[in-house]
């Protein structure tokens, strides 16, 4: 997300509070071939590029058993996402969305989630199919991929099926 | 998790950053029937209570479209982990693992990732299905849940399939 100084039209600005709640660490980086937010890919199944994740040395003990996950859940930080905006109009499409409603990485708290297949891990290098972010986002997070819990094929999202 | 002033016999403590390199806004709160750790569901599958989003006030207008999903990923913040841990030995289980390996609240950044079933909105409350968290769980992001990318039905854990 590139820095917008006014809402677009259709677009809602809220004021954010004056002080944060609590505070994050980065504990790593993320290596992928896009260089500017426009050659991203517009979601994490659109490209199949292998990315890296480097895990800062520190934690590297934390990867153990890691490797016998087929997928994980990568948490990462947009930092370059604006946090003020409750109704966006994305550049993808035409119409006004909550921003609860979209994956957008403008939002309050701009965590993004994507399911990743897991492809390999020496040391602290992860390699992993399904990242979508620009070259050089942080890292907040890994986490297993348990189908039991978060897998729910049937699951829709029906503003977006309207709209194709 | 209950404050923990020292590590379980198998678990490592690292030495955390001096200062948090991004920050997060809580931006409502989770109300669920469970007010001690140990009420509290294994993982999101274990129960299916129907709880409460609490959506500030503010962020209401960012649930526009939201009544259109099935499914919703919800991230909040486990406000009680003890953060400077890398190898956990889980209440549940005898061997330690990795934290990344875990979906324990003990990680670095104690940001948690539920799939829920959306049941109901009612101006700033949604009532939803597979939450696992104590009552007053400060909420940090809600996300629409896309098949597309989310669901993978065929991802395994081997660590937690060989334990039974």
């Amino acid at each position: 997300m590139t820095d917008r100084s006014a809402p677009r039209p259709g677009e809602l600005r809220i004021s954010l509070p004056a002080a944060f709640d609590a505070g994050v660490y980065f504990i790593g980086s993320i290596r992928t071939p896009w260089q500017r937010i426009d050659d991203c890919p517009k979601n994490t199944g659109e490209s199949d590029a292998v990315c890296t994740i480097e895990l800062a040395a520190d934690y590297v003990a934390g990867l153990r058993d890691v490797e016998t996950c087929t997928h994980l859940i990568v948490l990462y930080w947009m930092d370059r996402a604006v946090r003020d905006l409750v109704v966006l109009k994305p550049r993808h499409y035409g119409e006004s969305r909550g921003v609860f409603a979209v994956r957008a990485p403008t939002r309050p708290n701009p965590v993004a989630v994507a399911v990743v297949e897991l492809v390999a891990i020496d040391g602290n290098i992860l390699r992993v199919r399904g990242l979508d972010c620009l070259d050089g986002t942080p890292l907040l997070d890994l986490k297993p991929y348990f189908a039991s819990t978060d897998s729910k094929p049937a699951a829709r999202v029906g503003w977006h099926e309207a709209r194709r």
